[in-house]
């Protein structure tokens, strides 16, 4: 294909298209004449992927280059290829500097989560950056005064492993390997903002449901009879 | 208590606590002498709910005084009062204007997920903050070309909802009005950076049972053996 049907294909303009070359992001086509290239589907499936990392998984340029690059190294199985891509999606939290008080507090509540994990048999690496968001959020919510006990973690630990299993079981659908990333970023990225309005709703309804409403909601109309006919 | 105690025990410096007297978020103490006033223990609740309001909820003053309002005014009840402060958390997404091209497309996605609340038998209204941050991530995910089907959504929804439920439980335990929303808006908040972290890592402890390691991770140090007994 051409390269302006590669943009209308891939949903980005033609400017991108080409700054994606320059950048190295898309392999160059086919040179058929000296100003033209013949782009195949390899090219649409390339430019998908990296339109999700950068605009949906919000990457710079030089972090979709390194997910790219784990992507094409034979070296790595699908774990490594498909994970380098969710550990590059922000947020990245650090841990305090060591010569900050905090930091002894932050290794604590690391040591506490990372041995949660292990106790339930999840197999993350200790680099997993969603570790780091985890106890920083911990120790806020501790810090707060509020009640972020171990056994309220491992409970929504708990809840989370199923959704996260049925989720990663669509991943599995996508037999390209450069799909199942793009999936893999979409995915997470696009569904949080679904799960935490879900729950910001069902925590409505449940209020509801024991609550009642005051004043009370106007009753439903009636259901109007249906005419009688002059039989 | 003098107003240098209730700054300590509130979490606040003493500036913060004059300033929300200032701004009527704070009801005046009863003064003891010309220069000082005493408060009592419903300052210092009060003065914790107004922080976790401004600190963790991300509210403005006037949101917080709007907030106060409807929790002091007896007209309403317990849904109303822990309600409003939920409904003033962040982020608020705003329908398209009438005349913006995208707009059809909102009102068809709103109605859908309004739909399949209803058919749940969720009681929320449609003013619902997070319905609005539901429908925008619908319309997101989709117009990307990625899968929303209703299905999925209600998928997420019926995993959602017991957690609700277990988490709306814990606020049942505050029988003071102003702990309850306060605790509503800090668990709400403070867990969502939980929730996601663990879905994520979730995914990770997936993908590793699924797929291993490669090359593959050192081999666990062997078990020292006991030493033996020169019995």
């Amino acid at each position: 294909m051409r390269l302006s049907e590669l943009s209308d294909r891939g949903g980005v303009s033609v400017a991108t298209v080409k700054y994606y070359l320059r950048e190295g992001l898309l392999p160059p086509g086919t040179p058929v004449t000296a100003r033209q290239s013949d782009y195949g589907e390899e090219h649409l499936r390339r430019l998908r992927l990296v339109r999700a990392l950068l605009t949906v998984g919000g990457m710079t340029i030089q972090q979709a280059r390194d997910v790219l690059a784990v992507a094409d190294d034979p070296a790595f199985g699908r774990h490594e290829r498909v994970g380098i891509a969710a550990y590059m999606l922000g947020p990245h939290v650090s841990p305090p500097d060591p010569a900050d008080p905090e930091r002894a507090r932050w290794d604590e509540v690391f040591a506490e989560m990372r041995g949660l994990l292990t106790e339930m048999g999840w197999q993350v690496f200790d680099e997993a950056p969603a570790l780091a968001t985890l106890t920083r959020a911990v120790m806020t919510l501790r810090s707060l005064g509020y009640n972020g006990a171990t056994e309220h973690i491992r409970r929504y630990a708990e809840v989370m492993h199923p959704i996260a299993a049925e989720e990663y079981a669509t991943m599995e659908e996508y037999p390209v390997l450069e799909e199942a990333i793009e999936a893999a970023v979409a995915y997470t990225m696009l569904y949080e903002p679904i799960l935490l309005s879900l729950r910001r709703l069902a925590h409505e309804d449940v209020s509801a449901h024991l609550h009642g409403f005051s004043p009370p909601p106007p009753p439903e109309p009636p259901t109007p009879e249906p005419p009688i006919s002059s039989s």
